[in-house]
């Protein structure tokens, strides 16, 4: 039996969908006995199919391919929470199988999507939401199941963590490391969904999601990006042996879950503080297997189309045998997640200050008052006159306390030169 | 429907399952629908079944598992290629699925066990049986299988990565090495397995017959230990930029696959270099999914009863459902393996050798006679009088000249004072 595919969109991703068939169809029948056929593929734009080859079996409306009753599974390559959403529900609601890279929507729409897939017993797979080319969705769904996972941690970003490593690499400044990251095809013309962690956010929703049992949409993330982050308090961070990554975390404590993007400081020696460039890497702790990891490449054509096609013959293994899905959505339990303000860290804090004595003190009353323990304080010259970096590595605080006291050393008079400190919270 | 387990073995992994099931069996429940219930313990040794509380269950005789109609399942953790390879046939024979963590067996006899599974149309399932709680077998044979896999390299033995780990952090001997892994219950009584590479050796057998759809096994691993190690080699290495490791690396070319395990320099830059004490990593590179990364905990209770435990868990969804085995034996093509004597490498070599003139002309007039260029020669004193350490690193050679050129160079008269040279291959 051969298995009809319908391919919507036609861009980086689907490009790379099509090479891997056109290169492994017949490397699929030998070795796995699987027989697939790319019959119908969709797109917007006639110019990417005939670049790629497909213009025999070209279409403008994806109607065509929820209509054709010959097409079993559909992949969805479009992206964003508008028309993905009606291909994916339609193309269930027609009977069909889908396979999606669609973080955005699967962690916003996942209940509705995985209700209607249920509904239909059809299966719908998603790897390649997160982390591109990284098996981590399949290895949670199946090989880790044995466990309880208590946390997971991720540089689920590859644009973030490009800028970043050039950032400590070479100096360079937020704006530069953006435009090299924009030059070199690594960030969009507008980078606001990976610039400001929601790329990240919808990501680690539908980790968590899976790894706790417990449903995680996108807005149930607390999410803080980049956009603040300074050459200085990298090299900084680095001084005092950390490297400072864009960190999505969740973990699971008796009160419920936290899940959380932000910029992160690691120690040098822990395994994520070595993933550069547009590497990612995902770190999950399990009561039975301990610390594991699971290192690739975040995006790009190659990676991207490895796990939507992994996903695909998977599906298709299961169609050709008769197979019904065998894992759907596993979100049995509820659990509360916990509020930010509730967070503890360690904190990294740099102030722009003025030049002059009892600036110290005046910092330091405040944190007192605070119950904020200083674990060690430095203070640097600028390049501005009369203004120094006050930069302090703190004591274990609530988030809540961290917040006020940031807020009344702004407040004091003639002591905070730069506007808003940099704030980088500490995970060791 | 409740399916029934029968467990062979008792010892830490199979202390570790009965832990998982007595914490998450609930768990599995509620979560994914599978309900498991272990019928059936087998031991040499009472007192472990009375240790892990199963004394109820218990028997002396696996036979008492195979007579068994109402188990469904066979989980076999003796070990070896004796007794357990009866318990999987005999298992497999009376119609049940069996879970090994039993990497020797699978590596020598895989065959013929996938060939009574297909036949009785059963599941075997390994994922224990290579890098503990890593999860790879399962990756390599559903994740990434829109890939063609080019290479794999790994730090698939922790005992001997503990080792090298202590002998570059604190100048450990071998012996202090050996001695303190053992005390630590990292190495058994008998180290010869792990030392001497076989353990790798097995382990790289069974992912290269995944990952190149081409039976390898243990014979066909070219396996050198890490006896010979010295602390002043992997002081040197670090020196010069590189970790010493244990890896097993397999890689296919048009001539063939080639599978060894041998102590190597990798730049301290790769991410396997990072990978410590008794964690192991597992590098795979694909055509798609580029550079992928598995890390984590090699060994002990809990990681490795986290990898059976998945694929009992898996194993029950398809018994539960009907499902008859998706994956077997994928090994359809017969891959030619390359022969050691072909290989090229860069090597690290160190001579002790006479300190006087003449020395390093009469060596480097052997090296140029078999087109064995050095790229970088160094002296030290060591601790002998008269004797000096002489380091080479060469460019890239042929093992087969370099094995002749090394012969003549230890019969060269009044030469080399200290036997055998430091041999270790570089990848980069």
């Amino acid at each position: 039996m051969t298995v009809k595919v319908g391919l919507v969109g036609t861009g980086t991703v689907g490009g790379g969908c099509i090479e891997i068939l056109r290169n492994h169809k017949e490397d699929f029948k030998r070795h796995y006995g699987i027989d697939i056929e790319l019959t119908r593929v969709c797109s917007r734009n006639p110019e990417q199919a005939i670049e790629h080859g497909v213009d025999d079996i070209f279409t403008q409306d994806y109607q065509d391919i929820i209509n054709d009753p010959d097409i079993d599974l559909v992949i969805e390559l479009i992206g964003g929470t508008g028309v993905a959403k009606n291909v994916i529900l339609e193309a269930l609601g027609a009977g069909k199988h889908v396979v999606t890279a669609n973080k955005a929507l699967m962690a916003t729409a996942g209940e509705e999507i995985f209700a209607k897939a249920a509904e239909k017993d059809l299966e719908v797979a998603f790897e390649a939401s997160v982390g591109g080319g990284i098996p981590i969705i399949g290895p949670l769904k199946h090989s880790l199941i044995a466990n309880e996972i208590s946390s997971i941690m991720g540089i689920v970003n590859g644009t973030t963590n490009y800028m970043l490593t050039r950032m400590e690499e070479a100096g360079l400044s937020y704006d530069e490391a953006l435009r090299e990251a924009q030059d070199r095809g690594f960030a969009e013309a507008d980078p606001t969904a990976d610039v400001d962690g929601l790329d990240a956010a919808a990501k680690i929703a539908i980790l968590s999601s899976i790894a706790f049992n417990s449903r995680v949409t996108m807005d149930d993330v607390y999410a803080e990006g980049i956009r603040n982050l300074n050459p200085v308090d990298i090299a900084m961070a680095k001084d005092m042996g950390f490297a400072v990554k864009l960190v999505a975390l969740a973990y699971r404590s008796d009160e419920g879950v936290a899940v959380r993007v932000h910029p992160t400081m690691i120690p040098l020696e822990h395994q994520l503080a070595t993933v550069n460039g547009v590497f990612n890497a995902i770190f999950a702790v399990g009561d039975a297997v301990g610390e594991t990891m699971f290192f690739g490449e975040g995006a790009g054509s190659g990676p991207a189309a490895s796990a939507v096609m992994g996903d695909v013959l998977e599906v298709c293994r299961h169609i050709q045998m008769g197979i019904k899905p065998i894992v759907g959505c596993t979100c049995m339990d509820e659990l509360p997640i916990l509020s930010m303000e509730d967070a503890k860290y360690k904190y990294y804090l740099r102030f722009v200050v003025a030049d002059r004595s009892g600036v110290l003190a005046a910092t330091a009353n405040i944190f007192a008052k605070y119950q904020i323990s200083v674990q060690s304080v430095t203070q640097r010259g600028t390049k501005a006159r009369n203004a120094v970096d006050l930069v302090f590595l703190t004591h274990t605080a609530e988030e809540r306390n961290m917040r006020q006291a940031i807020d009344e050393i702004l407040a004091l008079e003639g002591v905070v030169m730069g506007g808003e400190p940099s704030v980088i919270r500490v995970v060791d």
